[in-house]
């Protein structure tokens, strides 16, 4: 029997971890579309990714009933059904409020708008940067954001600003009617319950890194006392 | 009675989200010791981070016994604690590889430096970019990485090329002794069992953005059928 399906059924919000994993089996299931591959079994879905087949069923059954024992996943069904569960369907456009060195990055970031995220306009409270172009964009003050919001169908911002200014910025991209912030500063941002957040701390993913590359020096069993 | 202390007698790999917390509670201790706060209670810590007491003093746990019951914790002693078991009570000289838009950021993000991970070495396979300045650092050529591992000390290495080719260039650092990887390209990376590697997808993060706003949409409970 197929596990019954969970999130479709008790509209749960799925973990961070199986959303992860769902944007990476996509990314799979589109490189086997190009292959020519029509069918996979959950085991040649994970193996390339490290991900076993256990797993990668238990992933799938959050969101509904996909494939068929036996026979597997037909590759274009699956990935446009995991696209839906996504909500990446559909584009999204998107604002990038702050232009400093890591916003004039992300700008120019094509891993975005290959995915359906195309930054269409840019923000920044800084006078000296409004009015400058990067990318065929211009830097619009932050005042012009709601307006931004509604002409073009903003949904998400990526809020590239120093950690003393995100919390201002963000209730600020808030009230302009913004309702998903990728927040690259680090520090946590409190926003009301129908705005959601994703936080992208790079240096805490290079502490995490650093945690492990000691953990391996020591051979993986800490000296204790 | 404390909870035993597991990290340290088990030697487990923490969790990657235990990890990331900790990260999250040496910034905020950091922030209370400059506002010359000697002692806090574990709800005193979560509360700016949105974490409630329960679960730090869970995390707390994983790796050791700190604090005492109805006291709270000693803030400047906490912090090195942590941060001996992040691996953070010394410095990272890092390497980056790959200058286009992204790594070029990376260059001047001032998020690391200031956590100890020095950008101290610049390489990129494309002879057009090696010679140029960024930041005061002259991009080398791959070859150069071995001798530069060993120099100055570089134990970990920022990959900020396409995901064409950052299983080859993440081979090409491990055969020149980097131990530990933060992978940008949005692909998984195969590495020997001494090498650890941690991904920043940003795509992946702007998926799951999407998707939490997608299902808040939906009013948090999805169709069914």
């Amino acid at each position: 029997m197929p596990e019954t399906p969970r999130g479709p059924l008790t509209g749960r919000l799925a973990p961070k971890a199986v959303v992860g994993r769902v944007s990476l089996y996509v990314r799979q299931l589109e490189a086997f579309q190009r292959q020519g591959v029509a069918t996979v079994s959950s085991h040649r879905l994970g193996l390339p990714l490290g991900i076993n087949d256990a797993q990668v069923r238990k992933d799938l059954a959050f969101f509904g009933q996909f494939g068929c024992p036996g026979i597997g996943y037909n590759v274009p069904q699956l990935i446009e059904s995991l696209r839906g569960v996504l909500g990446i369907d559909h584009d999204w456009p998107s604002a990038l409020i702050g232009l400093g060195h890591l916003g004039q990055a992300l700008v120019r970031y094509r891993g975005f708008s290959a995915r359906g995220f195309q930054i269409v306009a840019l923000f920044d409270s800084d006078p000296s940067k409004v009015g400058r172009d990067f990318d065929g964009l211009t830097v619009l003050p932050m005042d012009a954001l709601a307006a931004a919001v509604v002409d073009r169908g903003i949904a998400l911002a990526l809020l590239a600003v120093p950690a003393e200014s995100a919390q201002e910025v963000a209730a600020r991209a808030v009230a302009s009617g913004v309702t998903g912030l990728l927040n690259f500063a680090p520090t946590p941002l409190s926003v009301p319950a129908h705005v959601s957040v994703v936080s992208v701390d790079l240096s805490v993913q290079l502490e995490h890194l650093a945690y492990k590359v000691q953990f391996t020096r020591r051979g993986g069993v800490a000296a204790f006392g």
